[in-house]
Formats: C-alpha cells, sequence, structure tokens
C-alpha cells in the first residue's frame, strides 16, 4: 500500500474515531471544542484581543472568538500590521502574551516578519494559524492558497525558523496538551510560538478537564541571581530585564543597595527614569562622555538581561569586561555611595525657529507625563530617544535589534489596547514618514477601536536614518510627500469627531500645541506632522552611521 | 580546531584572496563588480524595472541601480507591495521576469508570501537580498536584522520552501556561474528564486566573459505537443499556457485547427475572446450549462496548461476525463466544425437603478477595448470578470491558485510598468473595499512613477467573498469604511493634477461615466468607487462558495 493511501486511510480512521467521541461528548456538559479551549487559556493569560485578519479557513474559530466574553477580536487592515499589533499588546502588559489570528498561507506568510521580529526581540506571541480540515491535510488537494505543488507542510517549515515551538494540531487526544505545551513555552521563554488548527478540529469536543490545571509557570533565575549580588557595582540593564519581567525585582534590588543605574537602549525604561540613582543610557562609545566614564570605570557591572547587538551596543563598543564575567560575580561587596550624575535633558537654546532633533527631543521630554506609553520606530526617534529621560512607570517601547520600519504603527494599536487594561496613560507614538508609508493603514484600526494614541509624524523628507548610512542625496532614500493631516480624515473619520490633525513648522508652533491642554489631554486620535530638515539627525544615530560605516563597507577596503 | 573558528579562518582566506583578484582586476578593463553582472543578466532578460525597498544591506547595490542605464529603480512603500509588483510586471511582460530587491531578514521576510504566490501560479520572479558582507556571515555578530542567536541562514531555509532555487553568494569564483543558474531555472522554470548579494562581494570584480554568452533558454515542450495534436477535440487553454509562453503557438494551432477554444479561469486571456470560434470560460458544475455540454461532451479535449485548483476547477468538479489522458492522445483524428456558440456577454435590463453585480460585468466588458490589461482581486472581481469575454490581445490578471488578498494593487503597478514596454493599452483594475486596504499605500507609488491605471473599487462594505463562505452577518466581515475619493489626494496628488476619483451610485452614473471619452483616455490616474449591495455577489462567486461550503465545514458534518 503506497504511504500516501496508508497516511488518507489512517487520517479518516481518525476523523471517525473522532466524530464518535464528538457524538459521545455531546452528552457530557464538560466537554468544550478545541478552539474554545484555546480561547479559554489565552484568556488565563490574560489576554482581551486578539488580532489578525478573517480568512476562509479561520471564520469558523472566529465565531468562537467573536462570541468570546473576554476576548475582543481586533480585525486588522492586513497580517503584518496585525503580527506588530500582537507585539506591541505582549510587550506593554507583562505576564500575559500577544495574540495574533491568520489564515493558511497567504496569511500566515505575510506576517513571517513581525513573528521575527518577536523572536529576535523576545516577546511572547501566539502564532494561531487557520489550516483545513484534517482529511485536506492528508489527502492535500489542490486547494487556493497551497503552493500547486502538495506541500501542504511548507509554511510550518518556515514557521520553524522564527518560532521557539509548534504545535500542529492532528487530533483530539493530544490537542489540550500541546496547545498547553506551546503556550508555557511562550511564556517561559519570552519567545513567540505557531498553532495551526484546522476548520474541522477547531469544533471538535474534548474534556476541560486540564483546564482546571493553570498553565501558568514562572522562571525566576533572574530575580535569583539579582536577589544575591552586591557590591561596588553599577547596575546597567538591558532588554531582558523587561522581556523576562523582573522590572519590579530590579527595582527592589535598586532601592535596597543603592546602586547606581545605567540602560542600555534596549532596556529604557526598565527603570523609573526620574529615579535619583538613574544615571542615563549607557551605549558603549556612542554614550554621553560622562556616562561613558562612571560605567566603564566602576569595579564591577551588574548587567542585568543584557542583548549585545550594534545597534544596542554602540556598534560593540562596550569597553567593560564580558557580561558573562560579571554575572557570574555574585554577592560581593557592599554598595559604595558611587556618585550619579543626574540624567536630565536641558532644553537648547538654538538661534532658529527649525525644529531641530537636538532641540525637539529634550522638549519632548518635558511633554511626558507619568505612565505615559512611548513607541519610537527605529530611525531617528528611537536614536533621539535615548538622550531624555521618560517619567515615572512610563513605558518604553520601541525594535533596536530587529529594526523593521513601519513596525510602530501596528505595535501602537496594540499597546494602546493593553494601556487600558493595565491602566497606564497615553499612547505616543514617534514615527519618521518614511516609516509610516509601510503600514499606514492601521491608523484606520485605531479609530475603529477607538484608541487615542498621540503620534508624532517626523516630516523629513525620506529614510534619513539610510542617508546617514549611505547614499545621502541618493534618489532612492526620497519618497512621496503625503498630505498627513489629511489622512485620518480618509481613513475613516468622515466627519472629524474622532481625531484631530495638525502640521507644525517650527518651535513656536509645537511649543504652542504641547502646551495646549486639550491636546495634551489626548482625548481623540491625534496626528501632528513634525516639519524637520532633511538632513538634521539625532546625535546618537550620527555617531552610529560613523561606526557602522566603518564595518558595513560596499566596497572592499583595502 | 573548532568548526567555527574553522569556517572563520576560511571565510578570512577567501576574502584576501577576493581582495588579490580585485586588485589584479582594476587592472583588467574587461572585469565588472558582480552587482554589475547581475544587473546585467537582468536587463538581457528584458528587466527595465526593479521593485523593492532601500535598506542598510542593500543601499550600495543601489547605487549600481539607480546608475544603470536601462533599469528602474521603483521604491517601493512595503516589501510585500513590491513582491506583488514584481509578480505583476512579469506577468505582463511575456518572456521577461520580475526583478524584486529587499534588505536582510525585515525586507526580506515581508515579502514571503508574495514570494509564495509566484511560485504557486508560476511567475518568474527573481528575489535579491541584500545581506551581511562576507566576513559578518562568517563570524555571525549580534546585528541588527538578526534573530539574536547567530542563525545567520534561517531566512535562506525559509525562502527554500517557496523558491525553485536558491544562489547564496560567497565568493568571486562561483558568483557569475551562481547567478546564472538561477536565473536560467527563473526563466526555464517560471518559479520565483533567491539570490542573497552581501555588501562587500556585490562590489568585488569578476570577468565579464560569461556576458558573452546568452544566457536564455527556451522550452518548446509544449509546443511540440501542441502541433502534434489533431482530432475530433475542443481545446481547453488553462494557467501554463500563459506561464509557459506558448500563448503565440497555441493561437497558431486555433487558427490552423479551427478547434472550437474554452478557457478556464487561469487561462483566461490566453485566447483571443473576441476569436469565433472561442466558446468562454469552463470551471466544471460552475459553467454556463451551455459551456458545459459543449465541453464535456466533446470526444477530445485537448488540455493545454492544466491546472486543476479548487477554484479554477468549479471546486474539483470537472466531469471531463483526466488531463492527462487527454494529453497523451496527440495527432489522431480531423478538426470537425463543431458547433460554438458566441461568448458575449449581455446587459441586463433590470428594473432598479442599483449596481448589481449581474449587471456591472457585462456593462465593464463593453468598456473595454483591445490590449486592454485587465487585472481583478481574488473576490467578487475575479468571479464577476469570468463570465464576461475580453477584447482582442488583452491582458488578464487574477491569482486564482494563491488568492491572495490586496495582490492585485501592488501588481497593477507592476502590470502598468510592463504594459508600457509592451506598447499595450490601459491599465484597469477591479478590487474591493477591503482587499485594498491591504496594500493601499502602493498607489501613491504609481503617482511617483506616472502610471496611469483605471482603478474600480468595488464598494460593498466589508470582505463579500467572505460572507458568503462563512459569517455572513459576522461583524468580523466588517472593515472601516474609507473616504475613497479622498485618498489619492492624500497619497500625493497635492494639487489633483495628476488623477481623478469618481463615486459611482447608481446605474446612470457609472454609465454617463464609461461613456465619457476623457475618462475612458485613461490620461490620469483614475479611481472610481464603485457602490454595490453589501450581499450582492456574482453567480459564479454564490456557486462556489456553495460548493465550498460542503467540503470546507467548520463542525463535524456528521
Amino acid at each position: 500500500m503506497a504511504a500516501a493511501t496508508e497516511k488518507a486511510l489512517e487520517a479518516e480512521m481518525n476523523r471517525l474515531k473522532l466524530q464518535i467521541k464528538t457524538l459521545k461528548g455531546e452528552e457530557n456538559a464538560e466537554d468544550i471544542f478545541v478552539g474554545s479551549y484555546l480561547l479559554a487559556r489565552l484568556s488565563e493569560l490574560g489576554v482581551t484581543s486578539m488580532f489578525g485578519v478573517p480568512g476562509d479557513f479561520n471564520l469558523g474559530f472566529l465565531d468562537l472568538v467573536e462570541d468570546h466574553p473576554t476576548i475582543d477580536w481586533v480585525g486588522n487592515c492586513n497580517e503584518l500590521n496585525a503580527s506588530y499589533a500582537a507585539d506591541g499588546y505582549a510587550r506593554v502588559k507583562q505576564g500575559s502574551v500577544g495574540a495574533l489570528l491568520t489564515t493558511f498561507g497567504v496569511g500566515e506568510l505575510s506576517a513571517t516578519n513581525g513573528i521575527a521580529g518577536a523572536f529576535s526581540e523576545m516577546v511572547p506571541v501566539v502564532h494561531i494559524a487557520g489550516v483545513p480540515n484534517l482529511l485536506q491535510q492528508s489527502t492535500k488537494p489542490l486547494l487556493h492558497h497551497t503552493l500547486g505543488d502538495g506541500r501542504y507542510d511548507a509554511y510550518t517549515k518556515a514557521a520553524e525558523q522564527f518560532t521557539y515551538s509548534q504545535a500542529i494540531l492532528t487530533n483530539t487526544y493530544s490537542a489540550a496538551a500541546e496547545i498547553d505545551r506551546v503556550l508555557s513555552d511562550c511564556v517561559v521563554q519570552g519567545r513567540p510560538v505557531y498553532i495551526t488548527l484546522p476548520t474541522d478540529l477547531a469544533y471538535a469536543k474534548i474534556s476541560s478537564d486540564r483546564l482546571k490545571t493553570k498553565n501558568h509557570s514562572v522562571i525566576d533565575e533572574i530575580v535569583k541571581l539579582v536577589e544575591e549580588a552586591g557590591g561596588d557595582v553599577v547596575v546597567l540593564a538591558d532588554a531582558c530585564s523587561i522581556r523576562h519581567d523582573v522590572v519590579a525585582e530590579l527595582k527592589e534590588l535598586l532601592h535596597k543597595t543603592g546602586y547606581p543605574v545605567y540602560c542600555a537602549p534596549m532596556g529604557k525604561s526598565a527603570v523609573d527614569e526620574t529615579y535619583e540613582r538613574y544615571g542615563g543610557i549607557y551605549v558603549g562609545s556612542i554614550s554621553h562622555p560622562e556616562v561613558k566614564e562612571k560605567v566603564e570605570s566602576a569595579k564591577l557591572i551588574l548587567s542585568i538581561g543584557s542583548l549585545k547587538s550594534d545597534f544596542n551596543s554602540g556598534n560593540f563598543t562596550y569597553s567593560i569586561p564580558t557580561t558573562r564575567t560579571v554575572e557570574a560575580r555574585r554577592g560581593q561587596a557592599k554598595a559604595l555611595k558611587l556618585e550619579v550624575p543626574p540624567f536630565v535633558a536641558h532644553v537648547p537654546e538654538e538661534k532658529d525657529d527649525i525644529i531641530s532633533h537636538d532641540w525637539f527631543w529634550p522638549r519632548m521630554s518635558k511633554f511626558f507625563q507619568p505612565k505615559d506609553v512611548i513607541v519610537a520606530e527605529t530611525g531617528t526617534s528611537s536614536f533621539g530617544i535615548l538622550d531624555v529621560p521618560l517619567p515615572k512607570d512610563s513605558v518604553f517601547l520601541a525594535q533596536i535589534l530587529w529594526g523593521s520600519i513601519g513596525w510602530t504603527v501596528g505595535s501602537t494599536l496594540g499597546a494602546a489596547l493593553a494601556a487600558k487594561d493595565c491602566n497606564l496613560n497615553r499612547t505616543i507614538l514617534f514615527v519618521g514618514d518614511g516609516s509610516l508609508q509601510l503600514t499606514v493603514q492601521e491608523l484606520s484600526t485605531m479609530l475603529r477601536k477607538g484608541v487615542k494614541p498621540i503620534i508624532f509624524v517626523l516630516n523629513n523628507s525620506g529614510y534619513t536614518i539610510e542617508r546617514y548610512l549611505h547614499g545621502k542625496e541618493r534618489k532612492y532614500n526620497d519618497i512621496m510627500n503625503w498630505k498627513w493631516t489629511g489622512l485620518l480624515g480618509v481613513l475613516g473619520d468622515h466627519d472629524g469627531t474622532l481625531s484631530k490633525s495638525y502640521t507644525v513648522n517650527n518651535k513656536y508652533e509645537l511649543t504652542e500645541l504641547l502646551e495646549n491642554e486639550k491636546f495634551a489631554s489626548a482625548d481623540v486620535l491625534q496626528l501632528v506632522e513634525v516639519m524637520m530638515p532633511k538632513l538634521d539627525a539625532p546625535r546618537a544615530l550620527k555617531v552610529q552611521a560613523e561606526l557602522s560605516g566603518k564595518t558595513n563597507q560596499y566596497a572592499l577596503a583595502l
């Protein structure tokens, strides 16, 4: 018997068993649909929003989502944006996960970049793909959304590259355990996972017994490490201290010990930036000289959750002992009261009224309020914001390692929804005109879901970060100039009641706007087009570009 | 010695050799950059537009593109749209290929769905990813755009799933041969291929000798098959007759033999639809009864380039002998002059003035002109257009197998650019409001590149095709209603000179517009919002949905 026939028969047998079980199950009030089990587990993890796009292989499951009492379906404009939104949601809602639902092939593959970014940046996102029914999975007909050659496993093979673990659901016997396994991985590892849900299996019944056991486990390795540490040290907080959910423990450590503390770019906001012992951002040789000296001259640096990527480490220019060595030396000396120059940003006096980066970021810093969620796009924004302090209990989102432009737009939608759940303050996005064009349609979903971020669009006529890296005057770094203030009207705010849009051309206009209480209260979605010179950039970006240029040369430097 | 160290040393050695070769090369006037060699080969294949988004690992190569005399850089708004555009370009420009340039990780992964679609639908697209330099490839530092775990080959592993072949360029010795190998695959197989181009290797010099040999090879298997055929037959033309470039040979066959000819949906426009022996579209049991009878009662069906996917075959309801059997019977009888009822579409008389699908598609058919390029989005458009004849020498684009919504928007940009090269007429797009939201920003690139398609936006308040499949009144099939006529102004047509937008609410308004000569001349980019009832659909979609519903059930049908 050919292997394919055998497989088909086996699948048919499983289907019949499943039907019998389902029939029996109907008499058992405690049995639930596989789809409902999955939703129960997500709800238990604190998921209140599910992102994605409907498609014919997930429509049945979507009925369950739409009818769920505590999970809200956020239909996105496309799957990449949806994956970014799930990522942003998970970053803000510590301890929970982002949930993404797509359809077989066309939908799931559009989210590839977003999921890979969540892997790279260690964000827990559950990617559920609705797939053909079990018989189709086995007989592999030439369905739409297939590659035309019967390779039904190609999408899973791609997903294996970018997710920590995968649950390819094929029967009712293991479905619940498989779901639990990958959800546990997602939380513990802080990485995306992948679940395929066949159309029929979503509605197959299984016992709800497992739901009696909580699925949430916590890692406290880092907590232990931190609690055992001591001595003559400064603390350097980085990405993983946020991702692995030890922000509270870190705070406790800092207050108990009085250690001076600095953050790497990806660790920004892990420490309250108004804290008196907080010294600012350390980025290797890109750091402010004062910060650089203080960090590098300390006898011991306690590095928490270090992630030394190029953009996170001043292009690998840390002049300190390796992280591993430092983290190994625990519980040594007592805390010395090392001097910490305060981390403040002065708004410079400039002769002209042009909005420069040197002026803009310190000025914005004064606009921030406690508990604001602040999102900065890769480019001038993510570099510019490094040099200014953020307020107490604020949350900072940027994609320093993965660096996919356009990410913040979807991400801001997710962050704003999560911020509601967490009783946070305003959500504020900084994005360049070039980046916003990649994912712009998601502003429409913001209008539809009633979230009210303040969006600063830095209009500097193209890809300025790239101009600094290469091709300063090249046409390929130019983009179409959009009429940004007309955008929200077109994307759904027909009568102008859902949003407001502004253009600010100079320091005076921006200052006036920032000082307007109505504006600052963020009672509607607001978009501010900030006119900036094409070739201006924040200090940190200029230095980074110079360093990148040296290693990333295009011709062979002989 | 650890394998990693050995590899690093080897890479370093290769680099040094390459440097020596480069130094020597400078004395040889015939040596050219690897990047230039690649462009020379693409140019030879007729490529005049390259699609993509700049990123720091492709900026150096982009200098060569921007300076190339015959290849124009089309900077897209995002990579998915760019991959769609490359696909549309390749479909229209028979014999050439689509060219796509992205950057490492973030860029290339955003194009995954577009490339997989080109694989599925057999479209020759060359995907070039700019990647880190050779030393970085070997030492694998924690660069931005990486997964953070040193797996530099993860993106290639994903690409292997969706491209026919891959050229991972690592040295000057094999670069030219590797490029030639995959470009040849691309043309011969009609499938996408993948090339990784390290930043330094793009500027390494190699001999231009190989350029003296033309790289273009042609398959004529199908041609032979067709020429040997004969007898009492009808011809059924399908997708592969277009993809494998035998349209001209097919025409010759038809005229020599006088065989009646029908097309499958994916073969639409392979045969001139005004041809007197052309009978219309055959889609299994979804066919018009008259067409179904004629095809299925013929003694022999000569099936050219068959691709029996669900949406292309009326959900697998062909009532004819298998393709293979039919294709095997060659050169048998003489052509009998079987009767062919003409393929015409009558505009029905309807009582009300609402724009129904039954009325819309026959009416549009009268608007079409010879040599028009007609693009139909998956959904009501791709189903609606099946029932109406297209004019002589028109080109029809739809994604019947892959069916990724939003595809037509990028695709239309590519198609319109290719149409210029091929001296074709207007480019006309039919897209639903739901689908257009996925990829809408590419309208901006159309404005920037000065192409002037006519875009009919079927505004039926959401995902109508999905309402027919499942969840007719579900909220998840709703979308935000956009102000479509304001869109082009926001996306770059600041003074209204580059475009015109219209809304038509009824048959009268649409007829008046279609009869306007200025409108029909397509002298600017035009967008027409066509108001249609939410739950109206073309005949073929209604039948398809009914058939899909039977096989694609969500609950187990016991």
